[in-house]
């Protein structure tokens, strides 16, 4: 595949090239610097009178490892990234955590991979809190965090530099099942040796702050407004959740899938860290058919900035819509 | 269509709902006020070495206009909007310009609706120039401003607040044959009453700084690194620019086609707009096809922002795969 080189652009002019006066010859008169730097990944809807804000909290690229997804070859996704104009063998990771004014309650959905992976990352990683405050929002106003599962990308940023809880007046909501499953140390020790550190890692975030949360059940209202909805697979307890108020609503689907053009559209493949691939399907699909049925806008964790859309069918799977951005509230 | 509700998503949990400690009982301790205002639009990406920046000016929708498309029914029009899940009979119609630094001189690819539009569309267009402070960008500091065509939504934002050249230090180029169109008194005096306002607003911009503009044909490098490619059709002299550094290259078509949704899914589509909507027609797929055929990155004026992606053929139109939002540079 070539790229569009300027001789096939001047062959494919309409109009014939003619003489002209052209620029480029005069000094720059200021020389000004690039900026260096993508600007704050942040972008604000309303479902109703919630204000929904995502913040990114940046991503990572991978190598896409051959074993990535369990039930398709490396090419099978090579071509799938291809055909999206992504670059084969890599994996663009990303996270999106979403902040909710209810006008009662600011709530904070997933954390992103906490502060540590700033660094580790190179700063691609674990910039939700820099984007938070970019987007003027101060943690300590914030009354409720929900989490939808507790893999890292999703409660490291419960923590602040100091080990502390990053979100000092919140409540920290969680999955009933994601915590029983996760916090037995049964499970932990009964886990292959390379399969505990999703067991460590919870324990060093949940008891840097004495484990206070509350659990919570599929089928709840969470806070106001917001219900979880039980998706499990990707993790045992893993949760969606429907933010609504009125007639509008967004379902925010957490981890039922990650990259949109591989697995929004090949729905029945099973990504590497689902933990149960055949349950993961299961409740990928359910849902799905019920936002297509619905018409519903549907956030996504691992979708690209800002991370929402609408889903259509397309052949034996889904694809999805992004939502036109405004640039107005 | 019915929105997925609450009712909706608890029968669709997959967990059985269970008793739980449910929050929202807590007072709210900070009761954090709504921002109330979307973030700056504001993205950068890299083509070869070169920052490119886009910025919105904002959007307008606007009432569906029975004959908007000159060769469809407006029932046409809006089921294509529905299947993109946007209102039916409205029309979203916004505005990226484009900033290059090609580390020689900063340049700007039109300019938006102007000052005056803030005001007129209640805040929503006009943006660029707030939009460019916040992206960190001097308008004295801009070298080179690039003018695709004369459309007011293209030229508007050359002026500052006080009529003068917003771009102080930059030389202004112009397409030639937009030039020889629009400022020629014979023309606007042959041209129908409805249709002089285009006229005289070219008149009223460019007079404004004595019309000390550099005019340029199609095939002519403008800048170095930035190439007019000859698209006519929307206006006579209109012009899409090809930005390359290196292998990488940017084409950034001006109003080659407008909303996607509508235009690139139908390229044969003629919209209002269009002044000459066959020769529209043959620029537009001509310059898809060479896209689809050289994989090449598209930045659109009017697409939704950051108004780029990538085209793939789609039954006897195209569609656009938005480019994967990087949270970093």
């Amino acid at each position: 595949m070539t790229l569009l080189t300027r001789r096939t652009a001047l062959a494919g002019t309409a109009a014939v090239a003619a003489a002209a006066v052209t620029s480029g010859l005069r000094d720059a008169v200021a020389a000004a610097p690039p900026s260096g730097k993508q600007a704050p990944s942040v972008y604000r809807y309303k479902i109703g009178s919630f204000e929904v804000t995502a913040v990114s909290d940046g991503g990572r690229v991978v190598p896409l490892a051959d074993n990535f997804v369990r039930n398709a070859k490396k090419d099978e996704v090579n071509t799938a990234l291809e055909a999206a104009f992504l670059e084969k063998d890599k994996f663009p990771f990303v996270f999106t955590p979403l902040v909710v004014n209810t006008g009662k309650q600011l709530v904070v959905i997933d954390t992103g991979n906490g502060r540590g992976a700033l660094q580790q990352s190179g700063g691609t990683a674990g910039q939700f809190h820099d984007n938070l405050a970019a987007a003027g929002i101060d943690p300590k106003t914030v009354d409720a965090v929900i989490i939808s599962h507790f893999h890292g990308d999703h409660i490291g940023g419960l923590l602040d530099a100091g080990n502390k809880l990053a979100f000092p007046n919140a409540e920290v909501l969680v999955p009933a099942p994601e915590w029983a499953f996760w916090m037995d140390d049964g499970n932990m020790n009964r886990a292959p040796e390379a399969a505990r550190g999703g067991f460590a890692n919870a324990r060093r975030v949940f008891d840097a702050f004495g484990r206070k949360v509350t659990q919570y059940e599929a089928g709840k209202e969470v806070v106001p407004g917001i219900t979880a909805v039980g998706t499990p697979g990707h993790t045992p307890g893993h949760m969606s959740h429907l933010v609504a108020d009125g007639n509008a609503s967004v379902m925010v689907q957490g981890d039922v899938s990650n990259l949109p053009a591989l697995f929004v559209r090949n729905p029945g493949w099973h990504a590497m860290f689902d933990m149960d691939p055949q349950m993961a399907e299961a409740s990928r699909r359910k849902l799905y058919d019920q936002v297509v049925a619905d018409r519903t806008l549907l956030q996504g964790y691992h979708f690209p900035f800002p991370a929402h859309g609408h889903l259509e069918k397309d052949g034996q799977g889904y694809r999805l819509v992004p939502a036109q951005w405004s640039t107005v509230l």
